[in-house]
């Protein structure tokens, strides 16, 4: 993973075209110079629109500010601080022989969250944590330093719609898990002896009722004094080392 | 808990020095006019130092925007969102024939860590929660929000010197414990047949050595990815739900 300080750019019609059309996952934003309107941007346009990759419009020398006095063709984007990985790739490789767990992110919106979460799941020994492209804060540099750079060690693999993701999980032989104030087992009786995928809702909703559908367990943590729910990371912490306790 | 949208100012000399007497850990700040010197005042920033209140020093309007055109004499004070308990009234009420836990904070800088720790400790059923008068992030509305309101279900007690307070507890009964990453206990096998008191240490640097010579217990995380250590409201929800597990 690169130095999260050091943000990484784009810049020119042809690379941009080139990265948006091979590895579209790494780009977090693009940047393009007010009024400009061609068939070439145009098409840059798709392919961001397509890979659901926010535009910002900007005037020329706020092009010159991100990456000093290039011929930028108007166009500039933000590489992503993370080394993010194919889903499918990720998949084909994966040994599922000895029970890996994974966490399914879906609308983590804080970016801290987001690092406290990556670095959670790689001191517990998760295989891989799966962030969808869209409706989620980007592993960042905010989220790489809250996760006190232990965003490099653990794989993060970019997933696209997360009802297909939880299919091709469950046909990979995942059983799908998750956190809700009525889940109908205490986290605290999970069982580990098989692969497991965690979803992870947001931090106002939680899993989205349409998602919990999907879930072969769901699981309840226990509290007191009325208290409905945890921080997302302390609750997402409470999961992961349940499994890494039963898996050992 | 008073709303902590709603902020509570006290204004004029002789009220602010009342509170500064005799609820004096109920104040966060105080503002002072400009260039305002005499005795009263002096008088003021003596009890503001004794009990470590920040001053700041601003422009009469500034005044006039906090507590409107009202005569403040040139001071207003901020007081806290929070409802702070004395840490000898607390202790003398408090019985510790059944085992209770409590968190003694110990530098935590983030109110959204605060905030976070706080809605664990109700969760997990804490009896109290000890924050010390300076060095501290204060339960101010951020905090109150991260904790999702629930800052007001657990007493949250004012404390002074951290190593006095841990002998006074010590005294009444507590066994005190602390997370090192060089603990000698793994956090799975925590007991919790006895009343215990959990230091918690500061996001970066995590509990200081000399406090640490007072715990009787110092318990580690196992971690896998030569991960470090947690995020501190993650480390601190492990601790509090392993006692709770142990506990019930």
């Amino acid at each position: 993973m690169a130095d999260p300080n050091t943000k990484f750019y784009i810049y020119g019609r042809n690379p941009l075209r080139e990265a948006l059309q091979t590895q579209a996952e790494q780009i977090e934003k693009i940047f393009i110079r007010n009024s400009l309107r061609d068939s070439q941007v145009a098409n840059i346009f798709d392919l961001a629109s397509q890979n659901r990759i926010p535009i910002s419009h900007v005037p020329g020398p706020k092009l010159h500010e991100l990456v000093g006095s290039v011929n930028d063709q108007g166009v500039v984007a933000l590489k992503s601080a993370a080394s993010y990985q194919d889903f499918g790739n990720w998949l084909d490789k994966l040994d599922t022989s000895e029970y890996p767990a994974i966490l399914l992110l879906d609308g983590i919106k804080d970016s801290g969250n987001l690092g406290a979460i990556l670095r959670t799941a790689a001191g517990a020994g998760m295989a891989a944590v799966l962030v969808p492209k869209h409706g989620q804060a980007p592993v960042n540099a905010t989220a790489y330093k809250t996760s006190a750079g232990t965003a490099g060690r653990i794989p993060i693999v970019r997933a696209g719609n997360l009802n297909q993701t939880i299919l091709k999980l469950k046909e990979a032989g995942f059983w799908i898990g998750g956190l809700d104030m009525n889940g109908d087992t205490n986290l605290w009786n999970l069982e580990a002896d098989r692969p497991l995928a965690f979803v992870i809702g947001s931090e106002g909703d939680g899993i989205r009722p349409k998602t919990l559908e999907h879930c072969d367990y769901t699981y309840h943590i226990e509290m007191e004094n009325k208290v409905e729910s945890l921080n997302a990371s302390v609750s997402t912490g409470l999961l992961c080392y349940e499994w890494k306790r039963k898996h050992k």
